[in-house]
């Protein structure tokens, strides 16, 4: 079924402030939810509410807490999340690091003790919006292996980079397994295979059944020893920074909370915007120009197909699983 | 055979002397080629030394030209490279980006104009080797198809992070393609698979045969669409930061010449040493203790592996073809 993004924004406030969230908190949480599955990432949008309730109940997500500096240095501020709502620490991270760019030309945040931020792209957007580019980052639990290893011992640790555009902001979004786990869980759930290799099977071998990565965690990183590599950089740079955890210690604990996070921002407010205009349309249209692999496919520039399904789902509402909607009016 | 690296250097530096280079510049250029051979990097040292006296000769590289800034808003800084050696460009830029870094916690120089780097990670060690972390990418010329597309129209956009760390830097270095054209260059001499796709063949299948995609050059991006979606927002941060060219501009020229790089300085002096100290090394033990999927095999961090590399052709001196270095005595 679907339903209009009016009704969800709504439904997620009302639970919310049901469970002793502020107003103000609440509404950007119900936003923030709402906005990633308008958008198509259902994974870490409604489908993701009921687990952070549930978080919210075991006391891992504390509902009052607001992240402090404790440290600065120029212009590199430390924060503690506190362990408040990872959506509402990552957010106020990347305004605190648009403020420092908007007079010192580049701000650098990194936060410590927060959670899951839920859909990364939501602070690229952020940053987009406000006319800053946005680069950041976060760490996780340990659930793919590093390259040459058994067992997961590095995070998937997203990586995005936003950059604004009048007619239509550009955002990467990207894990450093080649596969997010929703992903997967949405091919399981349809009986698919993977159309690439995802992870190893239990003797070692690649393999793109997502039942098996599923349950193993051993996920493939993008790129093998690449990503392995890349994964394992950001988690040090997030952690060093934010003087928080590396995803070592956050695998130590039973559940994924007391991450480490970076925000960057960089202000292009100075540079000349028809020239910047002109590079972007130029390295946009060389991409859809370029001949199609498969003919009468298009090519998509990072966050295009968003802005498609953003539409799409603003004007004919979210489609949401009857079990999804189900679990969250029980909420 | 293996030549010591006093000797290459020495003999580099002479050949750079009559090519009309000043001696402190030579010098730079000597020393940076000899170690990355000395670091293993042999596709991007001694073995390119060749092309780049060419591009010299041909008037691509400006042997006397000296960056200039041309802009700056804050801590970020425009430079232009007036197609100067790429190399000296470049360290140039990174220790600029350093001493912004220095004072105001983060630096960031944007270069135009400015041609090949040869090895990126040289410019990783540079910061790490000064204490800092250092970020920098480059954006080349296409060699690497869009997703989707069959022709390459986006660079393989090196990516380079070096964490500082007393006991060996930590150094990530990597293309967005699945395989640098020199390793598969190396794997295409000995007539020998690549060991996972690394393109696609003029039928549009993957492959693994490293000779068609050295002659079609649509490699593949590291992860399929996210590498090439990284490497899109990083040409395009270059380009816009340096009011320089992206890839699509730069491949409508007949040689690669006129780049645009960044280069990101985090300083990291005034943070509790050993607090860095320690969850680096939790880190590397967590990946170093990790099962490894073949029995006796060592699972590495970034770098790990090209400090032992360094240390054997200190000692031993670097392996050099008997061509290249037929090659290199007669320029």
């Amino acid at each position: 079924m679907r339903i209009s993004t009016q009704e969800i924004q709504e439904k997620l406030y009302e639970i919310l402030i049901n469970y002793n969230f502020r107003k103000e908190k609440a509404q950007i949480l119900a936003q923030i939810f709402t906005e990633s599955s308008t958008d198509g990432i259902y994974s870490h949008g409604l489908d993701r509410f009921p687990r952070f309730i549930q978080n919210v109940k075991d006391g891992l997500v504390e509902v009052d807490a607001d992240p402090e500096k404790f440290g600065s240095f120029g212009n590199v501020e430390q924060w503690n999340g506190n362990l408040g709502p990872g959506i509402l620490n990552a957010r106020h991270c990347m305004k605190r690091a648009m403020e420092i760019a908007e007079k010192a030309g580049i701000g650098c945040v990194a936060l410590s003790n927060t959670n899951h931020w839920m859909r990364g792209g939501s602070y690229g957007w952020q940053a987009a919006e406000e006319g800053f580019i946005g680069i950041c980052w976060t760490n996780t639990a340990p659930n793919m292996v590093a390259w040459g290893g058994k067992q997961p011992a590095l995070g998937n640790n997203p990586f995005i980079i936003g950059i604004p555009r009048p007619e239509g902001h550009i955002v990467l979004d990207m894990a450093m397994s080649q596969f997010s786990f929703g992903k997967m869980q949405s091919y399981a759930m349809e009986g698919m295979k993977l159309p690439y290799p995802g992870g190893w099977d239990n003797k070692g071998v690649l393999t793109s059944d997502p039942k098996v990565i599923l349950s193993n965690e051993r996920a493939l990183p993008i790129g093998y020893w690449k990503g392995s590599g890349l994964s394992f950089v950001l988690d040090l740079l997030a952690a060093l920074l934010s003087k928080g955890d590396p995803t070592c210690r956050i695998g130590r604990r039973g559940d994924e909370y007391g991450l480490s996070q970076i925000f960057i921002a960089l202000n292009i407010k100075w540079l000349d915007r028809e020239y910047l205009d002109n590079i972007i349309e130029e390295t946009i249209q060389n991409v859809h120009g370029s001949e199609p692999l498969k003919e009468g496919e298009n090519i998509f520039y990072p966050g295009e197909r968003t802005i498609i399904t953003r539409i799409d789902n603003q004007r004919l509402g979210i489609p949401v699983h009857n079990e999804t909607w189900r679990k969250i009016l029980n909420l």
